[in-house]
């Protein structure tokens, strides 16, 4: 039993989802390691991760209108505005997602089902640079 | 250390939480590993996964009263509508909830507080066979 | 490889974020474990764990306003009322947060990013102690 890890950068064009699947994928190929438990930790309070649909785009287009009407900019429900009408939506948004995943590997793979991608979502406006920290551990 | 994993197979009838927690439990006692992590893993984006209180059914009735008041079917705001009303509503409840789970695992047993149950969210209004990836690290 | 538990007892004054980043940290320190995977698991239906700012308490007041609004207590929506007005809302704001968190260790410490803090989050109105479970696996 080992372990091994890397920090994945994404850097988001503003908000939105954005899937990171494949770059993951890569990662625990070149790994060597061929069983065990992939997790997933966003190092950040204003974006999240989501397993989602990544066959149909209107899926991540339809999630992102929920969120922002669920959650509005500019809401004037909040006091914490000093980084703009985003910020505590952001922070909120983040709450209702995850910060972390984790993803049973097996024979050399993400044991994902057939539909899903694995996507950071992104909610400030602006585009930011975002860590994922990739854990793996197993045999 | 070693790892052990199981697919388990859950056919909802539609729409609601279904406890497997005696199921994953049962599973756990069989694989001869008595201290660990132990991940559970929906393979879907319209099921998924979530802990709640499984003492009174009807905390499980009114959570589902919440989401189909928080995320109605066939609201005007989704364009993936492909596969009916509840399709993209059954996107944002699992996104809103969980794909994956980890409870550690302790002289056998999943270490879940007194009133804890482990259930499958089936958010299609159709019954579907689903499988949740268990998978379980320790010695 | 090798693993290390414990339960941290947080005592929480009624409805709100409490911080136990630095328990969570003094623990991590002690068990002697550099690298793994740390997880967090609250054993409570109505009290749930999340990763937020911890640097402005504007963050986490406003994170509580938007979840009293999203989910009002007293609402006739709901027929588990037993325990009070507090009860099944407390239930939904745990379904819609985590139970349980997943955090990597790397060099004897927490990966967290520099604004990430970790709150336990009560939802009750009522003052409750509260076990949340501390799982370390590695080496």
């Amino acid at each position: 039993m080992r372990q091994a890890s890397h920090v994945l950068v994404i850097d988001s064009r503003g908000r939105g989802l954005y899937d990171f699947t494949d770059r993951a994928r890569q990662w625990v190929g070149r790994s060597g390691i061929r069983d065990g438990l992939l997790t997933l930790f966003c190092r950040h309070t204003s974006a999240s991760l989501l397993i989602q649909e990544n066959y149909d785009p209107e899926v991540t287009r339809d999630l992102e209108r929920f969120f922002s009407r669920l959650v509005p900019d500019g809401d004037s429900l909040f006091e914490h505005v000093i980084e703009g009408p985003d910020d505590m939506p952001a922070h909120v948004r983040a709450a209702l997602t995850q910060t972390q995943l984790a993803v049973p590997v097996s024979g050399g793979g993400m044991a994902l089902g057939t539909w899903q991608g694995i996507f950071l979502y992104e909610h400030r406006t602006e585009p930011h640079r975002r860590e994922v920290l990739l854990h793996l551990l197993g045999e």
